[in-house]
């Protein structure tokens, strides 16, 4: 087989895939080479936008580190990582609602008793955040674990400042009490911009989008029999509720973070300045086939 | 713009673009997303082969060096560069056939003399190889420079081995006489597999395919007032002419590796045993656009 041209050359790739390890992989590859070759066949580039899209896909291979995952921050800007969230929870059950993962999850945060505060001393806003984990059956999940996450009130998470703050903080794994609860602690998160200082910076940039994200709190829930939840919930009245750069809002994850005066909280503590709390209660979707083991489960 | 669903998403996507910095921008972005989410539609991915997805491509971004381009060997391995390469020469000129420019292409290689050895003193064969460089009109372009690359007898490139080698080899920049022509000594060059211990390589694998090139010499060639020619000279009888992993043979691009006996060799050089020669005979596409400056254009 030689002399390919424009018309002949996507088949040709076909072909070759015809001794793939598996079905799944033959099936990708094949997906890939066609809509590949049909955005090329588009924009027709030439070999200096070739190269362009070359040195983008270099740059943003070489921002990607331990800290920073740049091919995420670009599924994520260009849609794909809320199609693939949507692909994969069709069902209409009576459960919370997803959204993306993010670039900043951590696979080992530290464990933390009920209503620890896991701030780790940074300044802002107290935040006082409460929720219920449920089965969609509406039966409370005792023993869940919920690993919680979130910005400073300056829109940056723990590990993009690592080296100032010298450890993890506003993020914690919990597991719920026998009714389901989980509380604990934190500072009031602000909106923040994706890192843009990146190749995807620029890429916004260009396309003429700003990076912002509405401010939110980050939740992952693992119950045995149940899917595994990755959601946020949102700050009501953010100004970038519609225009999210990564496309993640949804109505029903919007949550008040209501404005509290000094006293005693829903939690008993005694807080001696104004504070705000954040009240969510998630339902899980079942999973027969999930994982027994819900630590196990969590960190899959 | 909220509650996006795996039908809506898309066009989300596509309307934050209304601002793009030009209409070429809007123009590559808009198909990049249509053509990646039908892409994401067709295959459906679980979360894991999103995440192998993402992995995948840091992988090539970190594989990526001074001395390694993984983005090129994926997009010679999937038949894009071959695509992109077909797009950019549709007219039916008189003019040599194109082919990949490959990952090898060393800017500033040295200015050799006509006629000169740059095998570098790298064991092998010798190779004597002649040329002719004229417009599609049939007139000799005389100035007009010429890159040639290859590998040496093992299938390595001098940028592969550098630590080894200490130095560049098997490579140089030569202007072509008052006929049009160019010559120089170098060792035979063999069949090789692409550099395959990194991401692309274990997507061939999967993919089972074999990682191959037919033995070729590559030369890019600039003259004012014509295209850059970037082609290679395959070696007739090879193997692999049939199954080049990066699809690039064209019949037009196979030339014969003469086997010839010591002696005087076409060049007047006597050699004492006995070596093989390939001779091309060039022809440039008009291009009226070029840059008037050879080396200018050349390194472009």
């Amino acid at each position: 087989m030689r002399n390919f041209n424009e018309f002949t050359i996507t088949n040709a790739v076909m072909e070759r895939l015809k001794d793939a390890r598996d079905a799944r992989m033959h099936q990708i590859s094949a997906a890939l080479v066609r809509h590949l070759h049909a955005f090329v066949r588009e924009v027709e580039p030439t070999f200096a936008e070739w190269e362009a899209g070359i040195d983008f896909l270099t740059r943003t291979g070489h921002f990607c580190n331990d800290k920073r995952q740049e091919f995420i921050l670009l599924s994520d800007t260009l849609g794909v990582s809320m199609l693939v969230d949507a692909i994969n929870h069709r069902s209409a059950e009576a459960a919370t609602e997803t959204t993306v993962l993010g670039p900043f999850f951590v696979q080992h945060a530290p464990e933390c008793a009920l209503g620890a505060d896991i701030s780790g001393g940074m300044p802002g806003e107290p935040l006082l955040i409460t929720g219920s984990v449920r089965g969609s059956d509406g039966q409370p999940l005792a023993g869940a674990v919920v690993d919680i996450w979130h910005s400073d009130s300056d829109g940056y998470y723990d590990v993009q400042q690592l080296d100032e703050i010298g450890d993890l903080a506003m993020r914690g794994r919990f597991r719920t009490d026998e009714n389901g609860g989980v509380r604990c602690w934190s500072i009031r998160p602000a909106a923040y911009p994706i890192p843009h200082d990146g190749p995807v910076g620029r890429m916004l940039e260009a396309q003429g989008r700003h990076p912002w994200r509405p401010a939110h709190v980050h939740f992952m829930i693992a119950a045995p029999g149940h899917e595994k939840l990755v959601t946020h919930i949102f700050a009501s009245g953010d100004r970038y509720l519609d225009s999210d750069v990564v496309f993640g809002v949804k109505d029903s994850l919007i949550g008040a973070f209501a404005e509290k005066p000094a006293g005693q909280a829903a939690d008993g503590r005694v807080i001696r300045r104004p504070y705000c709390h954040l009240h969510h209660d998630f339902r899980l979707r079942p999973d027969p086939a999930s994982a027994a083991n819900p630590a196990e489960f969590a960190s899959a």
